[in-house]
């Protein structure tokens, strides 16, 4: 039997690799994961609101429902996109399955094979998992403190015809934790313009802000309907139930409903009624805040720890919200053996290598705080230091 | 900005065009859905099983987890596949949202962009939907009441070299509600062994038979790896949770993996887990028992009114199961101009147009017979029997 091109192309992720061996060494402090952590999920609420739904409205809830999602929970993700400063109606937002979906859309939606997409380098490595399949390239452009460096996208852009999308991650990216400056965003529109491409602003982590002012989405200073915001349930209530969103023009959100019916119908009516109903019976800025609290201490604790510890050589950015600490070594450092010695120490992280679209940077690495207890933080990272020190 | 071609393609379904038609008519009878009557949900039970997961493990429902899904659940979905006289293991098992992103995920796996899918004339139309965005062709293959016409099917594949997947609904089909002879599934596997094509054989409605003999899966007669069985909960439990499945060889099965970690990273795991826990404490077949006894009478009960009241040059199929009756009607009929009179007496079907790949007929109709109560389907089928006779 033959596979389709597409297939070659594709292969298991580096974390799922990081994860396997993780899962081999028993009582590994992991700073390698991306998810919440499960002790702040609100557990309690969501069974109440769940048992509400499945009371009074299991035929709905149970039964198929609109493809682009319930109206009323629609509704509740345009006051989201109100603290983005975004104005939407219902009509701007499609429910999709967790933003993976939507990024997977999206790609469908701008990008025949062979065309390209530019990204952040390095960039979340789920989008670049997403893009693979449509047999599309990738070109990415590096940034600094404010986010995309402008003077290399528009050289980029120049030199290629065939890029059709820019996707990027303006707040705490993943997985640098860096956030974009106003400038910067203004000035990825004006250039977006000028080359007529529609812009994704994948803001899974916006709303885990430690500190400091929010800075207005892309998608808020939009004048033309050129940015498509990806939203997600999955960092500030629960991955599990597989809610994100897009947040776009009406013509374009009728495209996705298009693309979302021919891939999976709809997502789960059940799992949008127990966010929305969630949503009608508490405070998500309470929650929220409790979560913040709890992570915020931890990456305080994780940069206080590296910076006491870590040799000077090692250079991290400091994130002012999100789950990452993102960390540059010297060149002659491969972080992938690196790897290998911490497993062997019971300390995992995720390799910088794959988040680069060319996979032309081995030496760097990106930790996660969302998760690990205080204990751990300081014990894993003071065996990455000693790690460190021993190869610099 | 410029969409992908592939946009180009895509318009929204009839059947949706037809629902609204319905939503504009408050009251109307629909023989149009293929929705399972949401009375027979056991929304008890799994309200039960639901409060029971997020008591217990909400930790682990409301959290990431394996992109092939649960692997308690996988197991259970084993135990469905024996009753298919398939024998699997959960490494033959890749859960999915709904059978439908199984179906794209397959087009993905073997088809390039230009390449044909041998589907049968007519077909489901969510199918047709999900080929589309991957610039695919299709061509169907005409049946008898024993299945595809494997004269058709070599005389197709003879003359169409890029033909690279065979999609079939061997039981009670969508839309016709034939079954497949097993003399004709033997022979499928035959033709698809002399071409080497992989065979996707959707199973949604196998678990929906009201009488006669099961006929063994084409999976069960598999030798070579060559057939794909995608299976649901949607139509035997309920469509809202969103979960499907893939039985499959094991590395096709690694295939899927990565095509659906680039999708959606994974289906809920709480949906997951309210199938997997609801499975635990209930009697499946005792629920099947109940929907089938219930869909049994309606089916009975509009054959026989079609029988008494549609004119004669109306030919009906009989279905041992699953949710549809199918009409052919002279050829001058064309059922889409049918539809709008009917509407207008506040009933409904899906016109059969739709289910054809090439659009090339439009003298059929698809009623449902699953959701409606009897008093509705008597009146119904009686007012289109009126509109028949005045059309013939």
């Amino acid at each position: 039997m033959k596979f389709a091109n597409r297939m070659e192309e594709l292969k298991p992720s580096d974390i799922r690799e990081v994860m396997k061996m993780i899962a081999a060494n028993p009582g590994t402090i992991s700073f390698a994961g991306g998810l919440p952590d499960p002790n702040l999920f609100p557990s309690e609420e969501i069974r109440v609101a769940t048992d509400k739904v499945l009371k009074e409205n299991s035929s709905i809830a149970l039964q198929y429902g609109l493809t682009l999602g319930r109206p009323s929970l629609r509704e509740k993700i345009t006051k989201l996109m109100a603290r983005e400063g975004v104005k939407a109606t219902i009509d701007n937002i499609a429910v999709t399955t967790g933003s993976q979906q939507a990024i997977t859309l999206s790609t469908m939606m701008f990008l025949d094979s062979d065309d390209v997409i530019i990204t952040e380098n390095p960039s979340y490595l789920g989008a670049l998992a997403a893009f693979k399949p449509f047999e599309t390239s990738f070109v990415g452009v590096n940034g600094d403190d404010e986010g995309m460096l402008m003077d290399e996208l528009e050289e980029v852009l120049k030199n290629t015809p065939k890029a059709k999308m820019i996707y990027v991650i303006p707040n705490f990216q993943n997985p640098t934790g860096r956030t974009w400056s106003l400038e910067r965003r203004k000035k990825l529109i004006e250039i977006a313009s000028k080359y007529d491409l529609p812009i994704i602003e994948d803001n899974a982590y916006g709303e885990v802000r430690f500190e400091g002012e929010r800075v207005p989405s892309i998608k808020s200073l939009d004048t033309d309907g050129r940015v498509i915001h990806l939203g997600s349930f999955s960092k500030i209530l629960s991955p599990g139930l597989r809610v994100g969103w897009v947040c776009a023009d009406k013509d374009i959100i009728l495209k996705y409903e298009l693309l979302k019916n021919a891939s999976d119908l709809q997502s789960a009516e059940l799992a949008q009624m127990q966010i929305d109903e969630y949503l009608n019976e508490n405070d998500l800025e309470e929650h929220l805040n409790k979560i913040k609290k709890v992570y915020k201490e931890r990456r305080d604790l994780m940069i206080k720890v590296i910076k006491e510890e870590f040799p000077k050589e090692a250079k991290y950015y400091y994130p002012e919200g999100g789950m990452f600490v993102w960390v540059e070594l010297p060149s002659h450092i491969n972080t992938r053996d690196l790897l290998k010695k911490a497993i062997e120490r019971k300390v995992a992280f995720v390799p910088g290598g794959s988040f680069y679209p060319k996979g032309d940077c081995e030496s760097s690495l990106r930790l996660n705080y969302s998760t690990m207890e205080n204990d751990k933080i300081v014990k894993g990272i003071k065996i990455l230091a000693e790690l460190l020190k021993e190869s610099i």
